[in-house]
């Protein structure tokens, strides 16, 4: 009977991390219909592209190498994980039978299909940043690279139980390992390709350029927060008894809520600065109560989750703000939604885990901007001197889409 | 060994509801898409941002104090709750092993998220009725009273147990408690707002406004039919033992066969009556059939609930063309779909449920009818003398959407 | 304390299956997405209540007769299945609780619901196909006939327990059962209606006729590949113990590396074919991938699924083009996609199940082409000579959605 509850409960929880993975796979498509709702309609086509297959190389090169950086059974040391390749068999019966707390109590392949959503995820934030003016297949050559090594090691410094992990640094799903992660990435991208043609003009002028599709963008937004249940909830890691049952359920509402209230305050900010309520911060004010509260969905109490997601959604919006203003162009706010409400996220912990301290959060942030932002800039420049990252002037004009992939999104409708 | 059990069947019953209350977020996007492909591209966007602070706006407020008022702790009487905020603690473990009829076998945190949605729903519907000519804010600040109270204190008559539910008014999942009630905010809010600008000619001409995106609208209509598993299927509140884990694939069943037998039969009817297959008729259908279900999906054999189905997709038809008839304009069709489908729904009752009676269903629907309707009209008049309701002609003219939101949703496309 | 533990374990079972049901229920809207993106805006419509209807007819004619024939209680003999209606009752506790290999250990719904959403999907492999020349009510007819028998026969071959299953033939989720039998229809189908006008010039000039809106196609990719995770998860049939959780993950796992090596290895291909990086081919390498992998998706280690999701990924960017070549129309790549890959995959089964045998595979996958292809040609035929399958020349060039649905998918655009 002993084992047969095992392995009931091994079955639970499996089923829990696997419905969990699904729906943060399902964030891949969200990513996706935000980025072409939010580009034009000439470079819609090579974002849907890149989106599509940044989701296949990212969960191909976590396969083949990342996952084993990033969770190495034998690491060098807190920094340096180690290097092995594909997966090794999944857990016996006799291992769950044995019971105690060493014993697996989920399919490590459930595992491995969860984290590999995740390295995909990082990976979306950089394609919406550099939208509209990076070559596409440099921009898979990155992704590979980002989702096999770099990524990994700096998942294995907190999440492999690395030196960051260590030091205490509190990072419950990744409002820094995976949100900031991929944001300073995403920065790294931006400095190296540009803004796009006409986006600044002289004398500080900033022109707008409005996506092409804001109903798809929508979308994208509702399939993101859906999914986020899985990528916050599945991150509890265990849902088989009450306690954690509980928590998982808590994490749930933390989630929601801290999404709602980052939406409503950001639609309000936007209202009363612009004096229109902008659909698209509206939709990055969620994102960013979403960011916000991944780093601790667990311990706030449900008002607690709703100020940080509140501020997440304020933040949110001075941050595409300002960054217009440094002259840093991010077509979907995603730096925003992803960097700065995730280091607004990071310190939020403090409020509610007690194991949290500043240093440590500090440390850990200012060591994944470090490691990302540095590592994306050595690996952009050797592929900008070597594939070239941005197409030429002309084909910007034409448009990403005949020139990457031959197509339109639209072909049929006249464009102004 | 007990323990065990009883902390593993916690456990699946706890993450059961939390994959139906992702089922019935995920509505919300469904209600986004079906709305924002039905209206005219120049209102596009401010459904879209309706519809997107809609849920949050719910969420928060049912959080603060909906949830409370719709299941009291304490409540007053069967008609009036009582009035708390914010949520408790979760049921502890002893509470949970102490056993018997009385114990907690899933997490309130989990009840909380997944009645939320629910309130989510019900307003969702009111944006649907009065699209295209009613403004942002005044929308939401009607969100807020009907999440909060207006629905609350009406879900506390039925299933906070309140008299509706002492009288044995039967209404499994929401036909009327949800549905019904959603449509009796939005009739009243479209007597108030009034016909959009053009829809009714001179001499009783009705002017057809057709929907700007319908693979959007088509998909918002797969959306919540996805999303109805988790509606009614969630609604058993328990899966965890042979006759529970039977019954919500009886639910499963039902709500699929009524859903598709709606859609066959208004395409039928749709095409005997226009002589074309009305691709708006077919999706009304298939939620009509859903709506119909609602009420009683786990009573009836898979062939009557073919049969209430179908039924529900005839009647969505005529109505729609009665609705029209009679000046009252509901540009999705929600009034229909929600209202009239869903009393046909509570009435269906009783071919199945024995403990249904006639004036029971009749009391309830009449009584909810005349709650939401009456306070959505006060409440809605205090708007209407205070923040005003409808845009000036000249605005409507130009459109909702660069009016409140400075933007437009498909801004590259001509259009004729 | 046995009683309590064969009823949780015939919940979570339950559950499982209805939570894969929900999944394939979901690539009904993909197959939807992908085809209303890839078809020409003047057919949209159509195209949209196509799929939407055929989803309701299949569900409603597997409930009615469809789901006996394919699983029979008293079969005449391994070829003829039998007839009988609706449902019978599900399991009692009795049968539960009385353990052992014969004692049912999940819900005879959920089973149900799980198969009427394959049937379903069998059928929108050929809506795809036929596209924008199929007038919608002979579809629809095709589709009851499909639904209702010819599909399920074929499926009790395997499936149910009949001849094919007895000798010996593999196919694990259907690479064949489901997609190459869906093909062979689509095949039959798009011989009996021709081509679409203007497609092939003269002197073998093959014009391309682009689809009107790639976004949407895309999210039609993303939506069937989440779906997948339940068609192939799901088909394990049970997770409730240590082996069963470990299967279901590892096909996940695999599942998901072979739909990513896939579009890989189509992009790579169409880069190097066409200069060009093909997003339509990105999107079917991706769910050729998929369609490689169903045959066998546990027994291969990851690093062979990927094998054969990217062999996949390679055969259908050339079969699109033989396709082509040889004047067969499939203007979403359906017969490809799911035809050609479907029979790699069943091949591909030999390398890793040792149960399989080269001939089983061949006498199967022959076997069920014959009587897809050759029933769906009698059908088809019998329809035409009374209903007529293709619209007039006018009524094609004007397109179906006027002249079926009298509507437009996009009314507010211009077109070029």
């Amino acid at each position: 009977m002993e084992g047969n509850y095992l392995q009931l409960s091994y079955a639970l929880d499996t089923f829990y991390f696997l419905m969990s993975a699904v729906l943060v796979m399902w964030m891949a498509a969200g990513f996706a219909m935000l980025e072409a709702g939010l580009v034009r309609s000439k470079n819609t086509v090579e974002i849907l592209t890149k989106n599509a297959l940044l989701y296949s190389v990212a969960c191909t090169a976590f396969l083949i190498v990342g996952y084993n950086v990033m969770y190495p059974g034998d690491p060098i040391n807190g920094f340096i994980p180690n290097l092995s390749f594909l997966l090794g068999a999944d857990n016996t019966v006799e291992a769950v039978l044995a019971g105690g707390d060493d014993a697996p109590y989920y399919s490590g392949m459930s595992d491995f299909i969860f984290q590999a959503v995740f390295a995909a995820a990082t990976m979306s934030i950089v394609s919406g940043a550099i939208a509209e003016r990076m070559k596409l297949w440099p921009f898979l050559v990155f992704a590979v690279v980002m989702t096999a090594f770099i990524y990994p090691v700096e998942g294995y410094w907190k999440w492999g139980g690395g030196w960051l992990d260590q030091l205490g640094f509190q990072d419950f799903a990744g409002s820094v390992v995976v949100h900031m992660a991929g944001a300073s990435a995403a920065l790294a991208a931006v400095i190296m390709v540009g803004a796009r043609k006409g986006k600044y003009g002289p004398n500080g002028k900033i022109n707008p350029i409005p996506g092409a599709n804001l109903p798809m963008a929508t979308l994208g937004m509702f399939i993101l927060w859906m999914g986020w249940f899985g990528f916050n909830g599945g991150s509890e890691l265990m849902v088989s008894n009450v306690d954690e049952a509980n928590a998982v359920a808590a994490i749930f509402v933390n989630t929601n809520a801290a999404a709602a209230a980052g939406m409503i305050s950001a639609a309000l900010l936007s209202k009363f600065m612009f004096g229109k309520t902008d659909l698209t911060m509206v939709l990055n004010g969620a994102l960013a109560g979403l960011v916000s509260i991944t780093a601790e969905p667990l311990a706030p109490t449900p008002g607690l989750a709703m100020i940080i997601g509140a501020v997440g959604g304020l933040i949110v919006v001075l941050s595409v703000v300002l960054m217009d203003k440094m002259k840093l162009d991010d077509p979907v706010g995603a730096i925003s939604v992803h960097g700065t409400a995730g280091i607004w996220g990071i310190f939020a912990v403090l409020f509610s885990n007690s194991d949290a301290t500043f240093m440590g959060q500090l440390i850990g942030t200012v060591a994944t901007f470090a490691w990302m932002f540095i590592m994306s800039i050595i690996v952009l420049f050797i592929i900008k001197k070597t594939m070239g990252l941005r197409p030429t002037e002309e084909e910007e004009m034409e448009g990403m889409d005949i020139q990457e992939c031959g197509m339109e999104a639209y072909p049929e409708f006249d464009q102004k």
